[in-house]
């Protein structure tokens, strides 16, 4: 293990979420919040400090291999969600600790889950950050570090692979640093692009950037108590737009947006993605349509439900705990479904789902002739079988993990749909679940454990689970 | 496909039934119940009539293969479940079809989902039926086919892979003729052990031969609406004794007393099991104590739950919903883990649980050091890849068919609880589940369309999922 480097990746880690609070520091600054800014002062120095001190470690040797890479990724957004909860934790906004861990770990992991039982309390400040943790997270610490760091050459490869979703990580261009500015490119222009059409939409500024970081990073924390649900339809719309196409796998806009756009129409997930974003909404139109008044609203409603669960963001305009109970269910699984590979979103992504149906469709077919050979492809390629069999435990691991985690927090004695949802809302980076963690509730009330356990299946839904694992295994550690 | 050999099994399994049915007539003869008897013997005609039309067609080719056996026993299964609700539908002892075709499927797949809401209202001889079907059920029609007919030699084995539970089924000795004797001889002599037990421990002869069918097959239909509340501790822990012991591999009983014993230290599975269960016991009772008067109470009813649901019985002494909930979600968990392989017991199996969380293990040190080639081993022989992939195939298509399930029963918009668990409790065969289905309550108000779909997860569960998917594929039926 080569520890040094390890060391050395997390003080430049720590250093960049030091220069990512002088966004929360200027609004501070904007509106006056004098303590505030003190405080933000006061986080930035103590990230550089230590920061600096981490990336002293000169390593001799920059090699960097899969653990290595799994062993950073998992450290680094452990050791990110420490500092960025020190804002809330010492300005008083969040006076617990374990309760700050936990909304910023929501934050990062653009999971949107909190334990605010009053969001407008906050200041604006704290606001722009808890948005702001969201945008960083969405597309990764990691991912934007070699965007602009010189790391070693082979370490990027396995670094990206560790922080980015999906079944199997591949680079757009052959340079992964190029890759990187690439993806971050587009997530830049898309939060832009979307900040202006809210803004001249007639929104405020500061609404215009903070539910965009939530939107660009599928996140889910607003700046109302009652999430989407005051704003204009107009901005109900864009939202909805914007979020289904954070769920885009980015790899995509770059063959639209530089040449080869026959990848659009062979990308078997993405029509799986439309698919079922639209047959959702279909059906629970059908089902739902008596709860709204009128036909407009069931739809702009039911679609920024669908795409706001589908997409893992967690934003609300509408209570659908209210809603008849396969609608809910629409809703459950479409939590697990996630959005594709290679977006901002969380979930088992649709891309794994394809994967899966295709092996038990193979399966059975075997089942019927033993002796045929079949390959399971997709979009006109075979898929390797280390990544069918990669698919298939990440899936056992997910519902291993899914149903102890839930054993844990049951001891709160909640009832059987509130830990339930609780898990699926945590694990797959929602926000929101149903009954008491519902759209109009909160994960206030859980024991320490239950959110100690709650931020843990964030940190592996986001970072799927294999980084955050490969830290409890001994053979990780042996020489 | 060899049709012609399919039907001439089938025709078999009708005469079988045919003969079943001579047991709960005797019961009706003795209880004189002059309309039952005239009942079972017309079912008796209709299923000898049929199934000497079916076992007319002599098939030329004694051949059968994996396709083969999977058809037969998915259609056998369906078949005697159809004829065998004829007794419960024609006396109008469950006036509606569909409840009466749940009912059975319920009975042979020892599920012990009832739609009645009245068990006492029954005669003694459709109570009988009602029972013995988990018997039957419990080893399994086909076996006990192979154990007296001489069906062709290869034909055999892909019938007992199909129809017999666990990732992987052996021949106990060379020959499968006396491997099927051996099972049923197993069987028989515990069945009687245990209604003896109970006999001189004070039960009447009807209750203890329908209560030791329902346990030995792992079914839990009673005769009483209070389940075995009412019976004496003494039965209560006989029950929970015999739950336990039938949810053990079979092959370990042959072990025991025909030499090996070895193989009863080797096996990881069987620890598992036991250690599963003390454990649940131990966490239950340390949350739930409080619900009982005396450590005693609490000790039995505590453990004859964990029993039966572990077993996927469903036998119940109390009414667990009123547990606390972190008490109620291990019940839960202990529906999916279900019994060991080769035992009368549902659920996923505890061999299936230890192979994935083996290939979890693998997966992680895989991903730590990808150049090593690691290999599950069980019981200290290596695990072969087919078994693993399948076991990984059946946990996805597994959960896949759960949640669609799910889905379709929602459409009667009964709570979340009540949804989750009646598929749990039927796919697992188990019977109660939580909320509206739980110990007190039963399946009564559901749709036709919602029975017809636990229908289907029931036999779905039995079979081990393969034998049922291959019923809808094209590449079955195609030449």
């Amino acid at each position: 293990m080569n520890y040094k480097m390890i060391v050395y990746t997390l003080g430049w880690v720590l250093k960049i979420e030091a220069a990512s609070m002088v966004i929360p520091l200027v609004c501070s600054l904007c509106y006056k919040e004098t303590k505030d800014v003190f405080m933000f002062l006061l986080c930035m120095a103590l990230c550089v400090i230590f920061g600096s001190v981490f990336s002293a470690v000169k390593p001799k040797n920059k090699a960097m291999y899969a653990k290595e890479g799994f062993v950073t990724v998992a450290f680094s957004w452990i050791m990110m969600s420490l500092f960025g909860a020190l804002p809330f934790y010492l300005s008083g906004a969040i006076p617990n600790f374990i309760d700050a861990f936990f909304e910023t770990v929501s934050g990062f992991t653009t999971t949107g889950a909190s334990i605010l039982t009053d969001v407008e309390a906050l200041s604006k400040g704290m606001l722009m950050w808890r948005s702001l943790t969201h945008w960083i997270g969405g597309m990764g610490v990691l991912v934007f570090l070699m965007a602009i760091l010189p790391l070693s050459g082979n370490g990027n490869l396995f670094l990206l692979r560790a922080e980015s979703p999906g079944p199997s990580v591949s680079k757009l261009v052959p340079k992964i640093k190029s890759t990187a500015k690439i993806l971050y490119g587009i997530y830049i222009a898309f939060t832009a692009l979307q900040i202006m059409l809210m803004f001249f939409g007639g929104m405020s500024l500061f609404d215009s950037i903070t539910l965009s970081f939530g939107t660009a990073g599928t996140g889910g924390f607003g700046t109302r108590n009652s999430s989407i649900a005051e704003y204009s339809p107009y901005i109900q719309y864009v939202i909805t737009v914007f979020m289904i196409l954070f769920g885009v796998d980015f790899s995509l806009y770059h063959a639209l947006f530089f040449g080869e756009r026959k990848a659009l129409l062979k990308s078997e997930e993405l029509r799986a993605y439309f698919g079922i974003i639209l047959l959702s909404i279909a059906a629970i139109f059908i089902n739902s349509r008596g709860v709204f008044a009128t036909a407009e609203e069931a739809f702009r409603h039911i679609s920024f439900s669908v795409g706001s669960i589908m997409t893992t963001t967690g934003y609300a305009t509408t209570d659908f705990n209210l809603w008849p109970e396969f609608s809910k269910v629409i809703l459950v699984l479409l939590m697990f479904v996630g959005a594709c590979a290679g977006s901002t979103g969380g979930g088992i992504k649709v891309s794994r789902m394809i994967i899966l149906f295709k092996s038990i469709a193979k399966e059975i077919r075997t089942s019927a002739h033993p002796r045929t050979t079949l390959k399971i492809k997709m979009n006109g390629r075979t898929v390797e079988h280390e990544t069918v069999r990669g698919v298939n435990v990440f899936m056992a691991s997910y519902v291993v993990i899914f149903f102890v985690a839930m054993l844990l927090i049951s001891l709160d004695n909640f009832d059987f749909t509130t830990n339930f949802t609780a898990i699926a809302a945590t694990i797959n980076n929602i926000g929101p679940g149903l009954n008491m963690v519902g759209p109009t509730g909160n994960f206030s009330a859980f024991s320490g454990l239950s959110k100690v356990v709650m931020s843990f299946c964030m940190l592996i839904g986001r970072l799927e689970i294999f980084p955050m694992l490969l830290l409890f295994s001994p053979y990780t550690w042996k020489k």
